[in-house]
């Protein structure tokens, strides 16, 4: 495996030599009702809040680098779907725009940074409702004395903008002299790595600083356009300068004492894949993007701020959800997972999807992976079915890169990528990492070519979507095509062992990636084996209608000769059974492994404990697994498993995952509140909260973590508020952790809006009464939902 | 012209918006007789001691960035040769290679940084002698109290290898616990330019660490290897790590109160276009590093200084300067000057040349300019003919560029590039700028189309090389060959005015850069001329010699039609004559222009007060020169014209010379030296020589002057020690300045070693008694040098 490209150990990699210097920072984190804030500034931990503040509109993210720029920052502005690769052995990633945001200082000639003189009040928040960055401190310097306010905001409203305002106050007794120097810095880079021409830039109508830099190779035009203002302010001179790949805005002035003077920037990002321009030539944009400038001249800060703020609180009103809890964090958690979620998610355009990292960073360089379906979709089925839409669809237009997977791999039908950018591309997992600092030598990434289940999770997720929101135009058109695709991919992947007489999937990774090259993966094989049973299902279903649908997709798959074959192999795909002690093997050999005590491993604030005692080939060789696998399958497909089997399997795995994914808490927090575990539920959940938002300061240097994001709502809302689609069935049934009081949630299912309020004693259920009833099961029984429904949760009672 | 990548402008842009913050600092130079030193840390002036410390070898040059790092500063590492383009809208140039040189330190804990704290007795300085670089002071931070002496040096010696310690002091009570990470740091680009991949990188024996990058377009393979060792200490943790284009060691240990801990780090360079390398395969550079950081790992820090001491010692012993001044620093200057001429020349490889920046900032690209020939190339060959035979070989072998020069533009013969790089690509000026700030449009830089003086400028250098060396084997293999395919570029070149039955050189930039567009610039006219005029003179000789030199060259140019055609053409080639008051014009329109008293300009700190005023066009059409052109011409060329026109001409121009150009005041230097007039001489050198070694702290941001630096060599050594090459002539005809006492220096004529001391009184000049006579010239008289000589200098004798 590679030390340094596979997504855990780059992590660790990070963490490792990182983790030692956290011993204690006059910088730590602070929780509002909405907020969340940095107090007190340390240079040693820039990258938590620059991650975690990271702001955006699912077009445009920015992390939330300080203006006056550090050494050790990773100042980075992406704009979704601009892919480029470097060269031809790099695979493509999303490029590090031109900075809009840094800006130097100087006071009196003095250089301004927080490195020195004396800082007090020191405050960077996030407010999550409206969107806005404020970052406020006094500063104290040799004579001077000055309050600073910074405050900038990601539109939400208009995705081609941004403003950023910083507030001056003089507070010495001597006027204070400002050379202020902003600009389009795009002397930035992916760690080194230049994506963009040096391009044109100027000064236009002597007023707006625009740059047109193009990507070196998918040759995206990008026009970033800046407008600097100085209010209540002498300005001594305002000039222009140009540096290569930059242009800068340098502003002089006095300040009188105890007087304040505004400082604002606004911005405007456009680029030639933009889906909202017809005209997307160069010279357009650039006159867009002026134009875009003018047309928010008459409107001050705070009415910008207002605007953004309105269609926040659209985002807001959707389903929101109140927890009631003895930790008042547990409801900054889901707003802050929600706040997230619509900044990295590109919903205005179905050509792309969610990295890993959001838009927060450089990790995994933007790209998706199995975690929208699993671990974010989810959200999106359920409370936002149109940005869900947007979501698979991407999938759908995947399905050339994933015949272009297939077929260099010898297979037939759709294998999705491990990694997926552009969805043409198809597969853009790097082959060959670095090299292996220890031995020299250049290792593969294996996923890319054995982490297979992505393609059954992508049928999964197809599911889902069409279940939960009955989209079936979407299904017709697009969504059984997947599910037919993908079953086709897995005919061709079974390997027949002719001894045992049945189909095996062998030297793969399942969701443990710490077990590499691996036999009959529990969770690979059952995803596969449903993936080709739902197939069948379908094309049966299909048959019967004989509807345009049908002829379209047996044009397309000759669905006959293909349904006989489906149902020639399903039966005879190995799924690994229960042991006598009811343990599903999690694959061929896990289970003959040597088991060790790793306790000590998961109680460690960072993730990489476990590595400073072994190295990964000793942990491969070990029943150590990083991330739920078997426990995930029981989830997913709780249908196939009797409780009792799922209670002797997580107490199996539980104590042998060391949860060293961000993908893995959550897993266990829904299943464990399944099986009754409350306590364990809500510890998992408040651990998982905390993989971002909480007190570790070195947790997101690289991004924060998208799945676990999906995941902390799911634990919320399937988890606790135990809402399922199981089997194309709705349940409801949920369970509050102790420290819960009340949740009230809320979801569209089949375009009925549905309310719910949990508390311990009873769960109520209510929609419109507009005819449309709604059939969900509850422990175990059926119930039709006209109007409201309130349902006892105590035991006995039902 | 365009603002932003033209000679001058370039620096005014960088100088503009910093000249401001230039009011006080603490930071300040100090000179010793061999050392600079700057006294007091100021982030705001890294650029200054980055550039003029700069330490290097002709092969790889480093800029004295701190090794700790801070926002603004320009880590550069060059390697001579290593061109390469970003994309095809960008030229070639010198790309910044990985880093070396960076360490973070963590000090209990706390990120170690000069910004915070108490500093006390900062000095990084520079040894001229032995090229180390040493930085001390001490550092005390909360309750740690940290002495810390920083030197490094590149290898005279070994052209491959660097070496740098870091000696740490305990001076506080307690022990202190440091964490060190230095690495090779391939996130280094030129300005946001990446010119390398990413590059295989590993751990090599579990000690060396080892990248090797490519570059991009031109496919260099660069193999960097470090080696990092900690003495004194007891290493608690080593740990290698690796991130995207770097690779980095992690060193954690303990300094008991009242001890010392030495870090030390040494390092190679190689790359695929070494020619001290027969097998250039990677595998073998990568080999060969290895073997090389063995070889020396039995030699302490100490010895491997003492080494490459010992290989600047060679430079030192050849002719020697030793100036006694009332002022220290013109000794020093001198010093300086030859330091930097050897750290940045590639001596080592005649497909390299000087870049106009050595090998100490980005600017310029690394390109090759007629700085070479007019301002350096003089002191290699008066003192280091082997060095000057290299340099003038790069541009025999850049005939081939030459020639594709003159064919783009419909030309014949060689035409050299204004910017030349790898020898045979040919002009690599950019062709397009950057978009002008103001108007918005895309500006031509015109140097590399119009200023066409480069070409005799190379033949002239030809020409002085010969003639100084006596190196007849390169004059008919090479030189000879130069000298006629530059006359018939002229010839193509001459634009014939049937009017005036003349011909002219029109629409050129001439010698001084702020008139663009002009006709008949004297100085590319009458160097065009003597071009044409030596080459008639040559033919003519070799014709005499019917030598196979003559036939090799008749079979390329076929000798009697191009001398045909010169006689034709050389009678009537317009040369701009005086005007009745003896002033030569500098083009047509000059003289025409508005007069301005620009003298206001000619006081300021920075170079740019101009342009508070005037607008470059404004500029363009009064009487400013920015740089010495007429008079240039009138020394370069002084047996043309009497000593009164000179005069005149001296007190026409020089008021109207702002001096923006660093190629300026040596001229006038020397020049005024030549008219009589030692005070004003003496105000040249001095400001002169502060250009890069003065107290004003932003001049060097963009790397040293080198043709500046040359030229302080030519004050001295032509100027107050009157050498001069005229006609092939030597002539030695010393006049010393009134601060100065005596004045020692040496030269190589034709193969004789010259000593010459010069006082107020006499001048005595000296060479071995070996019966090869030398002749020379002495206030009109001819001498000649057997053994020794001493001549008076007082007026009116001889």
């Amino acid at each position: 495996m590679n030390l340094f490209q596979s997504r855990t150990v780059l992590k660790q990699a990070v963490n490792s030599h990182l983790l030692e210097r956290y011993k204690m920072t006059e910088a730590h984190m602070t929780y509002g009702d909405w907020t969340l804030a940095q107090r007190g500034f340390d240079q040693r931990f820039l990258g938590k809040t620059e991650a975690i503040m990271t702001q955006g509109n699912g077009y445009l993210g920015i992390r939330a680098a300080e203006d006056e720029r550090y050494t050790g920052e990773i100042r980075d502005t992406f704009v979704a779907g601009t892919f480029n690769a470097f060269d031809e052995n790099e695979v493509t990633e999303l490029p590090n725009m031109p900075d809009f945001l840094g800006l130097d200082f100087a006071l009196n000639g003095e250089r301004f940074t927080l490195a020195k003189g004396d800082v007090s009040d020191y405050i960077k928040e996030l407010n999550l409702q409206n969107g806005v960055l404020t970052r406020s401190f006094t500063w104290t310097y040799k004579a001077i004395k000055l309050g600073v306010v910074f405050r900038r905001f990601v539109a939400k409203n208009d995705r081609h903008f941004l403003a950023s305002q910083v507030n001056l106050t003089n507070l010495a007794a001597e006027p204070l002299h400002v050379s202020a120097k902003t600009g389009i810095n795009g002397q930035t880079t992916n760690s080194g790595s230049q994506h963009f021409t040096d391009g044109v830039k100027g000064l236009v109508e002597n007023k707006y600083l625009q740059m047109a830099p193009q990507t070196t190779h998918s040759k995206i035009d990008v026009v970033l356009t800046l407008e600097t203002t100085v209010a209540n302010a002498n300005i001594l001179k305002a000039r222009a300068e140009m540096d290569r790949r930059a242009i800068f805005m340098n502003h002089d002035f006095d300040i009188p004492a105890g007087e304040s003077v505004a400082l604002e920037r606004r911005a405007t990002i456009y680029t030639s894949i933009d889906n909202d321009i017809a005209n997307r030539s160069l010279t357009n944009l650039q006159k867009i993007a002026i134009d875009a400038l003018k047309s928010k001249e008459a409107a001050s800060f705070d009415d910008l701020i207002q605007e953004s703020q309105e269609a926040w609180d659209a985002v807001w009103n959707v389903h929101p959800i109140t927890i009631t809890s003895q930790n008042a964090e547990d409801q900054l958690a889901i707003r802050f997972a929600t706040y997230h979620l619509h900044t990295m998610t590109p919903s205005h355009d179905n050509r792309m999807n969610i990295g890993a990292k959001g838009l927060s960073g450089e990790g995994y360089k933007g790209h998706t992976f199995w975690d929208t379906e699993i671990f974010m979709l989810p959200y999106f089925i359920f409370t936002h079915p149109e940005i869900a839409k947007s979501l698979v669809t991407y999938r759908y237009l995947g399905l050339d890169g994933a015949h272009k997977k297939a077929a260099s791999n010898h297979y037939q039908g759709a294998q999705y990528p491990w990694e997926a950018a552009w969805p043409t591309e198809g597969e853009v997992t790097p082959v060959w990492g670095a090299v292996d600092i220890v031995t020299g030598q250049s290792m593969k990434i294996w996923s890319g070519f054995i982490e297979q289940h992505i393609t059954s999770d992508v049928a999964f997720g197809i599911k889902q979507y069409i279940d939960v929101t009955g989209d079936s135009e979407f299904a017709r058109e697009k969504g059984y095509e997947i599910l037919l695709d993908t079953a086709k991919f897995w005919l061709s992947r079974l390997e027949y062992n002719s001894e045992l007489g049945l189909y095996e999937i062998n030297d793969v990774i399942g969701a443990d990636e710490y077990k590499e090259h691996i036999n009959n993966n529990a969770y690979t094989n059952y995803t596969a084996s449903w993936n080709i049973d739902y197939a069948i299902y379908l094309i049966k279903n299909l048959m019967n209608t004989r509807s345009e649908t049908y002829y379209a997709l047996d044009a397309k798959f000759n669905l006959k000769v293909l349904l006989e074959e489906l149902e020639e192999k399903l039966p005879r795909i190995f799924l690994p059974q229960p042991t006598i002690d009811g343990v599903i093997p999690q694959d061929d050999s896990y289970l003959s492994k040597k088991i060790i005590d790793i306790s000590k491993y998961k109680t460690a604030d960072g993730v990489d404990g476990l590595f400073h005692d072994y190295n990964l080939e000793q942990v491969n060789a070990m029943q150590i697994t990083k991330q739920a696998d078997v426990l995930l399958l029981l989830l997913l497909f709780e249908g196939l498993f009797d409780k009792e089997l799922k209670l002797k399997n997580f107490e199996y795995y539980e104590p042998k995952t060391t949860h060293d994914s961000s993908l893995s808490l959550s897993t266990h927090a829904i299943l464990s509140a399944d099986l009754g575990k409350m306590d364990q539920a809500y510890d998992f959940f408040t651990r998982a909260k905390s993989i971002d938002m909480g007190a570790y300061m070195k947790s997101s240097d690289a991004g924060i973590h998208a799945a676990s994001l999906g995941g902390i709502w799911q634990m919320t809302v399937l988890g606790f508020g135990g809402v399922r689609m199981i089997d194309g069935k709705l349940r409801i049934e949920p369970h509050l952790p102790e420290a819960w009081e009340r949740l009230e949630f809320g979801f569209t299912y089949q375009g009925e809006d549905i309310s719910v309020t949990v508390s311990h004693d009873f769960v109520s259920v209510d929609k419109e009464n507009n005819g449309n009833d709604v059939a969900f099961l509850h422990k175990g029984k059926s119930y039709i939902l006209q109007h409201t429904l309130q349902l006892s949760l105590k035991e006995g009672n039902s």
